[in-house]
């Protein structure tokens, strides 16, 4: 991994219960940071900001430090870990939030340690959009910004989140994000508004279709996602999209449209397996080796033969 | 052209009424192999088996005819064309059917006139498969029979449509219509269910999301959509996809692996078209030149850069 960086990401670390039509699972480790990391780290160190409660089980931090995380950054305060409740429907792409406890969340302030602060490439996975400003601010000369959110921040603080919008590199979120944010259905009208929110590219994840995106210079790169015949849970598959994505960009240091192209396609292939099992159950037992093998399926995939180029 | 072949469909000749979010058409040309015909038409000669009322306007069947394809099959009958009345939700991929007259429909034997019977390339376009397997049966000696259908006779007529499907050579079905026959949601096993009922090769339409094909030996072809500013009205475009589809290997006199992906690629770019706006309003003015420069935008956004062919 020559000239590969470290990413510092910024979420949650939370215990999820979540029901499919066909399983359950409860108190499972989740969380937007937690996802993000153990995709992110089949490619580079990942430096992770985040705060758990003292319930918080110490065989999860020995996982992360196994994998190459560092948790310099993350607090242990009393109380509990955040927890999320939520279902899914038959239709997989759609899910319904059951309960939401912040817990030790609302307490956090998100400081970063100073070894953090020149960190190159960041994420800004889904949280409070309050407590990723905090974190741009302690920045000294971050390379690549990427950011993620939900639909909670966008319904209840949009300006805060509007703020962030200004100073990122890049914005990943979900088509249901993208319509509920610019009010329009059309996926190339609402990329269209969003881009004009700042100088950022845009990312839209589409769930089980893949992903499509749209540069300030109109330039456009869509992608099938790769066809799946086991979804377990698709819990996180955005935030391990995103550690796939920004993982490669910094293994690569580098971020011209073709390796986000690339980049992309990783993503792509990392959020797949996520989706086959809960929680960090496929990421953590996941290998580059295993990655690449399903990277060449899907080329075969999706690959337009050269002859395909030449147009008739 | 060289080995340009000519195709034949069958298929429904009608006047739609529709209305979207946005706008609605009365009583303007639709029907399953109208849009086919004027799709492919932009390939191949085109050969029309359907039946319409004495209502059907002249101007019509001058559009057609100066468009390459031949009436010889088109029958007049007394009475009244074939009617449909349909709305769609904001969400475009959602439509309600809202009135059916089937009119000169129920009395249609779909008897192909001689010099049809050795036609090399026939789509079966979504209509009774009562009529799909009498054109069946009057075929000699057919290369490539590509077939589509809905849900009324999935759910109405399923004996007749396993009749065809052991007969044909690829099936061209929605992505709601697969899970529908199959009572599976999942994309991949769904396909692996409906493959079990012939010899075809599968290709499953996801609207606004793409096109995947499925094989009998396991190939995968998955392509995303055309991202587009403008969808007027989606109507016909299954069949348009199909008539680009079939139009292209009908030209090229193949149906090899490569061909058919290519010819995907090609029924995307010609259904892109057929969505911005009412009946075959687009279909009509368009040029190989046209669909040409589209397909050329199209491999931008989506061929995968070479270099991200070397797995890393």
């Amino acid at each position: 991994m020559k000239g590969s960086q470290p990413i510092l990401v910024i979420g949650t670390v939370a215990f999820d219960s979540i029901k499919t039509p066909l399983a359950e699972a409860n108190e499972v480790l989740g969380g937007s940071a937690t996802f993000f990391a153990m995709a992110a780290r089949l490619f580079t160190p990942v430096q992770l900001v985040a705060i758990v409660g003292k319930d918080f089980p110490s065989h999860h931090l020995k996982m992360f430090e196994e994998n190459g995380i560092d948790l310099q950054g993350l607090v242990r305060a009393e109380g509990s870990t955040f927890r999320w409740k939520g279902e899914y429907e038959e239709n997989m792409n759609v899910r319904r939030t059951l309960e939401t406890h912040l817990n030790v969340l609302e307490q956090f302030d998100a400081k970063l340690p100073p070894q953090y602060q020149s960190a190159p490439y960041v994420f800004l996975a889904n949280i409070n959009p309050d407590l990723q400003l905090r974190v741009l601010e302690q920045l000294e000369h971050p390379k690549l910004i990427c950011c993620d959110t939900m639909n909670l921040w966008i319904i209840h603080q949009l300006p805060d989140l509007e703020k962030v919008l200004k100073r990122i590199d890049i914005f990943i979120i979900s088509e249901e994000e993208a319509q509920m944010l610019t009010n329009e259905h059309n996926i190339v009208r609402a990329a269209r508004e969003i881009l004009k929110l700042g100088k950022f590219s845009l990312i839209i994840k589409r769930g089980g279709y893949g992903a499509i995106l749209f540069t300030q210079s109109n330039q456009v790169f869509a992608i099938p996602a790769y066809p799946l015949e086991n979804v377990v849970d698709p819990t996180g598959a955005g935030d391990s999209f995103a550690g796939g994505f920004m993982g490669y960009l910094a293994s690569r240091d580098s971020v011209d449209l073709e390796t986000v192209q690339r980049a992309m396609i990783y993503g792509n292939i990392v959020a797949s397996f996520s989706v086959e099992g809960f929680s960090v159950e496929r990421l953590s037992s996941l290998t580059r080796e295993i990655v690449r093998n399903r990277l060449s399926d899907f080329l075969m995939m999706t690959h337009l033969v050269p002859a395909a180029v030449h147009v008739e």
